[in-house]
């Protein structure tokens, strides 16, 4: 009988699980992809990455996020017999206002959430799902919610506000941020093995197939690049960022577009695969010849450099830069490119370290650090400090 | 009898006039304000910013653009007798793709620049309305137009595109940056008086109802934070600025807002106005004692503060630093607020030469210079060159 927390983020087509034991010690890591379509697979690793056997499937074993959740669960059984899990904490994408600690889900808790889901409509119906299935798959087990809003709710009012009428400010149109697991993790990293540039102005960038950066100000979130929904800030996979509203209104006004389309075409057609025709993958657009690739990638690191200054102003000074995310972590061209021409703000970094994915791979004043990420371990410390209460 | 160069800047309820000898020495500048409504109202003065006598007017006299230019240029002749206009130079604001070096008008051009309305709907056909209207006052007199989007046109790609998919890049969904003609004219400026600054990299802030940032490197523009409308960037008088793509789907899809109610909560009741709940002008805000103005105020400061560091990321660091447009020129505050805790970007302002609007106020190593631009005389001397043509 092994006794174990789980951790569930249930996207629109995803679901990454994490086990862990009570004492926080990783068991595994599984992720099923494409969800609700034929090429949907699962796959599950242990603490070292080495994967882990997952028995075959039959197709409709991931025709739902419920049903998908269900497979894996067998899968983790099959691997770890005699599985009992304690708790369950979820990935919440948007807490709004009110909701920033990490808390027990009740029926009430599902209700205002749910509320929630127009200020992230592509994510926060999804989560909740997942959190749905997990109830029912483990009635009676204590689920907890973590946002990825909580992180940033300390803005100053000038980081968590918009230029609008007053009322929209009040009734919840304010930068939310997002990924505030990662941040809330890398925090922690940098406390626990840095206090010194802990204590300092550091800009994180998590860049993945979402991507935005978040500046600290002693382990405090102080601005971020995401706003009131996923849209804003970097280019992302599919996702536009920073777009002029203007060019909203000429989508509607003048090609006639209507909400669910202009949706789409910022949600799923924009970012890495709209500008390069090619990809939203990172490592695709890294090997392809297409010069709509190359452009892709330029604008893509020209925004997070950009971005970089702009964090930079906000904490008045700059001690270091963490990279995170599959595309932080992975792409030492990325990494090169945001770097270089960076020597004005104590950049500098030595192309070796940056090849080798090095923890350090500055050379100048500014530190800059590679620190794989780990929402998932925060979720699950969530999840045993909100049992322990 | 005086032959002389006139210039239009023709609002939807304002109309900007300057008139110029020749060789383009300033005559008279006049402001005709709040067209269309009782309150209209115009001002006159000399080279000198003298006042120079408006006669008494009947309250027709302004009520459409049309009128007002009339009414302005019977001023003008009452105040120069034997006035002999001998071209007329105007501002548009878009020039889409295609237009940047300032050219005659002829049936064929207007048409074009029509058909660029939907790009800025709410200044082009004003605009354009001013050019019909000289055109009527002064037929066979050569009128010239210059194009607010001109000076940015030579932008790297990265800095001209969003990440859109191509064919909205290819149709004219770029970022044209607008406020080119006071660029220019600081551009001059500097080349004229600091040779070496102007070889540099500086950044220009025009602040007034409108409000943009340009990255100038050696005297060209390659970045902007105005974009593809005049909406993009800064909080202005009216207008929001930068806002999350996400917000207007919101007020779309969950408030069931259409464009045209979007657009006036952007374009109208948005920026410091919306913020402040009681003022769109600075001075006004400045005076006030409601925390809303000056939280209005922190916001304006603070989005400055963090596009100077994304424009020194934009030119990979900063040389100087030059304000203008109204709030720029007049507002010490302002410009202390903007440069406070910049030190890290070697920014650090005498407090005694910024309150006397000095040219240069700052102590540092950027070098940090208030400007007072001229649109006019850029739109006079684009007038005489396309003549010599």
């Amino acid at each position: 009988m092994s006794r174990a927390i789980l951790t569930l983020n249930s996207g629109s087509s995803s679901l990454k699980l994490g086990l862990f034991t009570e004492d926080l010690q990783t068991l595994a890591m599984g992720h099923v992809d494409r969800i609700g379509r034929r090429e949907a697979a699962m796959k599950i690793a242990d603490a070292e990455g080495r994967p882990l056997p997952v028995p075959e499937h039959a197709p409709n074993d991931f025709a739902t996020n419920a049903q998908a959740l269900k497979t894996a669960l067998e899968v983790f059984e099959a691997d770890f017999p005699g599985l009992e899990v304690v708790a369950v904490g979820h990935r919440i994408v948007h807490g709004g206002i009110e909701h920033a600690a990490p808390e027990l889900v009740t029926e009430a808790l599902m209700k205002d959430l749910a509320r929630l889901a127009p200020f992230a409509p592509l994510h926060q119906p999804h989560n909740l799902a997942g959190v749905r299935a997990a109830l029912e798959a483990f009635p009676g087990t204590p689920q907890i919610v973590c946002y990825d809003t909580a992180f940033h709710r300390g803005h100053p009012f000038v980081a968590d506000t918009y230029a609008l009428p007053r009322a929209y400010y009040e009734e919840g149109v304010r930068r939310y941020g997002f990924h505030g697991l990662s941040y809330d993790y890398i925090h922690g990293e940098l406390a626990r093995t840095e206090p010194e540039l802990h204590a300092g102005r550091v800009v994180v960038a998590h860049l993945g197939s979402g991507a935005s950066m978040c500046a600290l100000m002693d382990g405090k979130s102080v601005a971020s690049t995401l706003g009131f929904s996923a849209l804003d800030g970097l280019p992302m996979g599919t996702r536009s960022g920073e777009l002029d509203p203007g060019v909203v209104l000429y989508l509607m006004d003048q090609k006639g577009m209507g909400p669910q389309e202009i949706s789409d075409l910022l949600y799923k057609q924009s970012g890495l695969l709209g500008m390069s025709g090619v990809s939203n993958d990172m490592r695709t657009l890294e090997g392809s010849d297409d010069p709509h690739a190359k452009e892709a990638i330029d604008y893509f690191c020209f925004r997070i450099k950009r971005e970089l200054g702009a964090m930079a102003a906000a904490l008045g000074g700059l001690d270091g830069v963490v990279f995170c995310g599959g595309i932080g972590e992975n792409s030492a061209a990325t990494r090169a490119r945001v770097c270089a021409g960076m020597e004005w703000l104590g950049i500098e970094i030595d192309p070796e370290a940056n090849a080798a994915h090095a923890r350090t791979i500055s050379t100048g004043k500014v530190r800059v650090m590679v620190i794989p990420t780990n929402e998932e371990i925060v979720i699950a410390r969530a999840a045993k400090a909100v049992l322990a209460q």
